[in-house]
């Protein structure tokens, strides 16, 4: 990301959570790629993904889980159920959230019908219904658009399609501070680095401090993940954690992850 | 699953729900990998997993959702925040949720040193504490158990150690009707079969039917999922919805499915 608009970006740290709907993902026969991206993706404009829920496709948990997290984080991406058949409800359960009526969109039947061929139907024209007050995510890979009300972003569960979306978002939203991160990785079992890493993390109440394991029996140890906003604080519980796990005798490496055993 | 004991199933449903705990999934850095098994492996105990959340290494956030979940789910699982460095506060918010003290637990101590060489230290120790009134859950792969309070199973966040946990609740968990499925798959765009699948739909109430598009711009359809308790009506509601489709001159076919789009 380059050449951010300085008018964008504040001191404030903004944060956002994703809904997952789809009852394909809580069977266990679809795995989520969404999540991940969006993580990313929002880090590098500044907004920090706190939460994440996967719900199905019924109606009340939908509207409720909405209602909940919308009022709890600056933004609220949603991901599936906006296709042309009966279980896509995600826009009837934001507009019930919202408590506005929905109506059919011309311009969203423009951008639809420009991407494909063959006649309107009623599968095709619910695609293009949208909350009133809302307004359109473009979709320039598959045509049917997003849709944006309030603090609430309604994307398409297809991964391709759910990250060109994102493309069009990415000058209508507010940007917080990033987070950074820094890594060092460490041969040893956790336990034999839990007190120096409590003693760090004291410290730097403003640093958080992750340790993630990986590795086998025969060469193992973990990954200990420093993030916050602000750089030199970062820089500077990174040095005093490297220097304390070397007074510990402990094997402590820079650079690229080792193979993790977690999740 | 074979010969289940009989006294344990019902003819309710069971719920659960999963809550992911840990900054590295929210920050894109580690992909989740234990709601899909979890997922599959409930649904083979005729338990249903209707909720998952994601949430940070952050203890208000860990409790809360833990007190909406566990009123909500007849079972609630977690995963992650179980080991032995200051950021593991799994266990600690549990006891919060759940209003009782923690306590070291010796034999919660036994299990951990029966596979560790080594002296023990705070870390590990820190991983024998068990919430007043828990039960512990056996790791025989690295150890440290989990531990079971109420409706409440905490489990480890590295898949293999999730996996051999759940082993040990196989006996443990009440079973429901387990939710049976079946697909066909229609090589036509989803707008093509929306009326239809409505009309099905409608028909079978106790049947969810979810559409899943698959394919590219080429040669395209959605796989249609159905799923319900009762084997006989999602027989039949397989059998009507295949017999309308070819009615509407569409190209249907039964077994694996193709290539998936979606997500």
């Amino acid at each position: 990301m380059t050449n951010r608009q300085s008018t964008q970006v504040t001191t404030d740290r903004v944060t956002a959570a994703l809904l997952i709907i789809g009852d394909e993902i809580l069977s266990g026969r679809t795995r989520d790629a969404n999540l991940g991206y969006l993580a990313t993706w929002l880090n590098d404009h500044g907004i920090e993904l706190r939460e994440a829920r996967v719900v199905p496709d019924v109606a009340k948990v939908i509207i409720e889980s909405l209602n909940s997290l919308r009022v709890t984080y600056d933004y609220v991406f949603t991901t599936g159920g906006i296709g042309p058949t009966h279980d896509d409800i995600t826009v009837d359960c934001v507009a019930e959230a919202f408590g506005v009526p929905i109506h059919y969109n011309a311009e969203a039947e423009a951008q639809l019908m420009a991407m494909l061929t063959g006649p309107m139907n009623d599968g095709r024209r619910r695609m293009t219904r949208v909350p009133e007050g809302g307004t359109l995510i473009r979709n320039p890979l598959s045509g049917a658009p997003g849709v944006a009300i309030g603090n609430v972003f309604v994307l398409a569960g297809i991964p391709k399609v759910m990250q060109v979306m994102l493309e069009d978002l990415r000058d209508r939203l507010r940007s917080g501070r990033k987070v950074l991160s820094a890594a060092v990785h460490v041969f040893a079992g956790e336990s034999r680095m839990a007190a120096t890493l409590r003693r760090v993390q004291d410290n730097y109440p403003d640093v958080a401090i992750g340790s993630y394991p990986f590795g086998t029996r025969e060469r193992f140890g973990a990954s200990l993940v420093l993030r916050s906003v602000d750089g030199e604080r970062l820089g500077a519980a990174v040095d005093d954690l490297r220097a304390a796990l070397i007074l510990d005798g402990l094997e402590v490496h820079d650079g690229e992850a080792p193979q993790e055993a977690a999740g």
